[in-house]
């Protein structure tokens, strides 16, 4: 049996009914846990804590230890996928990432080819392949890539950009190079998201950090055929299990039904949209993950707690095909002891929910609070739950 | 008479019929000019070229010598507000804007007040007179204010902010302070606006840079009420002319039908939006400004002149109430010969529109085509053409 024990994740990506609203945060294993630091300090780096699969395996489980979380979410970055092509990732402090060889001439633009996965990113999957080993069925494993656009913003601006100049100006002067570009990319992300799947992981997320500063238009053109690309060629069973897509567009709200037609299983929103809205507007197509402002996270666990509920209430008291997220990433400045309150206090309140009890009641308030005033103190920090 | 000889940017505003679509830039007086960079080194630094009438003029006018532009507007900081209030505005070089004393503790927001705008801020006032003067009513003059809670965010984390994590931190857990700084600001943004109609602006435009931060229903409750509140306390008419309202929150194409309810008389929408289902959104309540990504001039002329023209038919032939603008902010690395393309694409491409030539037919885009060959090279720079 492959299923996890606790599959109320992969359950709730499908549509299926769920006895209560599953939970996982982006950037769930990051800088915000003292343990993480502290394994990255061994790692010596970022990217050699990325490339060496027990310490990826070991910080991928950190947050699992702490928290009573519904899925664990693959250690990796975004950009190993055109590391593996050729450019040359590295970190400079404080700097963020960056490569050593930007995509800008033509000749390397039409050099450019997919990667096997099995080959320079064995490291990936055997990361994988050795979490999904440590997680013993417990919780489901998402495997994730970057999209091709946003991938693609990080190969040719060579970093991170406020303005996109160098990708815009491709993008509106030689859209043939970009198309290049996206395509081989698309490939390798497909390529890359099987080789994940094959290895263990149980659902994929794509994410499309950067669509959101694309016009409409170009959206249209430059990062949704990609992803429908992509979605088209998933595995879509191993094992006898679906194996369910995310895709996740930073800023993408007022494209969801576009994104809903590209076979996806589900669409990550982010906090600038009423999640009750989107799922209004997606209708019975795909789940939805997300998608309290990661910024509720500096409140205290009372807030926290009240602003969960009002996600949960947006979006149906049924609660069915919702995934709880943050909208973003959480910050590395989150206190960890309220990501506690965040889990507990979605958990408690989706059953609630669930079991009829009118939220809007002050006895059903009296409850909630009772729920956070009881919930206790963190269970502490556990450096290799692994 | 006040009106302008140009009086196509305050009509379409008003949605009145104009020939053609008026255009102006965001940041049209900016890094990208030689000459603008030439008088902020003469003034020493970006504030002292802010707080110099004649220089500020200087600058303002710079962009109308070299293109055929259908509004003017004053050039200032979104910040002199807050530092009017006592924070202590000062630029780091390579940093962007800091303030000395960033708001955090519950007594200084108590003691905070809105300044009066003809003592303090008497510099901005004397600019937009001066800047009239100079004009000789030859097109209209916009005046400006950042929102109250693009304003705070500036205010409490003390500089620029990828994560906003002091602003959000004081939104969730002491929404009373906020308020308190939120409502604060309205009244010296509203005064202040209110000081530059009197001064001479024939527009007013606020600029919500940051609202697009907040999530959907923080937006209602922090940033929305506070622009509505200054709308309503504006000057609506001086002279006998009505002076027109455009309200900018970047990031909220999302929330346009909440916005065109507040009472202005436009609505700046970014690129993210296809501005065809813009107006669809808000029927016949408010003008629209925008929306070509300004990533566009990073391209040909030829290119700049195509995607200007997407954004005209999109928004329809008849082009009422359209006023074109880019999505955000001109590039500093914008080539100026190509805001000469942009703006004569605009001008001779809405004009065939609203001539009922069809836009689809190969002659229709020969002629664009032709327009843009025979627009010739950009008129040249001059220094000071007040």
């Amino acid at each position: 049996m492959t299923r996890p024990c606790n599959d109320s994740f992969l359950r709730a990506l499908l549509r299926e009914p769920t006895e209560y609203t599953p939970v996982w945060l982006m950037r769930q294993a990051g800088r915000y846990l003292p343990e993480y630091c502290e394994t990255r300090r061994r790692a010596g780096s970022f990217l050699q804590l990325c490339k060496n699969p027990a310490m990826a395996c070991e910080v991928t489980l950190q947050p699992l230890a702490r928290y009573d979380l519904d899925a664990a979410i693959l250690f990796s970055d975004i950009l190993t996928v055109p590391d593996a092509m050729g450019l040359g990732l590295y970190f400079s402090d404080g700097e963020g990432p960056r490569f050593e060889r930007p995509l800008r001439e033509e000749w390397a633009i039409r050099d450019l080819s997919a990667p096997d996965p099995w080959d320079h990113l064995r490291y990936v999957m055997d990361a994988v392949s050795e979490i999904r080993r440590a997680l013993n069925n417990s919780v489901p494993l998402i495997g994730f890539s970057g999209s091709p656009y946003t991938l693609a913003c990080y190969m040719v601006e060579g970093a991170s950009s406020t303005d996109y100049r160098c990708i815009k100006s491709m993008l509106y002067n030689r859209p043939d190079l970009l198309h290049r570009i996206l395509s081989v990319t698309a490939d390798a992300v497909s390529a890359y998201l099987n080789a994940q799947i094959e290895s263990g992981a149980q659902a994929v997320m794509i994410f499309d950090s950067w669509g959101g500063s694309l016009s409409a238009a170009a959206y249209q053109e430059f990062s949704l055929p990609y992803l429908r690309r992509i979605i088209a060629t998933l595995i879509r069973q191993r094992n006898g299990e679906r194996v369910p897509s995310i895709v996740f567009t930073k800023g993408g709200g007022l494209w969801l039904e576009s994104i809903a037609d590209i076979g996806c299983d589900a669409i990550g929103v982010d906090w600038t949209i009423d999640i009750g809205e989107a799922r209004r507007r997606v209708g019975h197509k795909v789940a939805l993950q997300g998608n309290l402002d990661p910024g509720v996270l500096f409140a205290t666990p009372e807030t926290i707690a009240a602003e969960a509920g009002k996600v949960l209430a947006s979006y149906g008291a049924d609660g069915s095909g919702h995934v709880f997220n943050l909208g973003h990433g959480i910050s590395q400045f989150t206190p960890p002891e309220n990501v506690t309150a965040l889990v507990d206090a979605v958990h408690s309140r989706s059953r609630l929910l669930r079991s009829g009890t009118d939220q809007k009641s002050p006895q059903a308030l009296d409850l909630f609070t009772e729920t956070m005033v009881t919930s206790g103190p963190p269970s502490g920090s556990s450096a290799n739950p692994g």
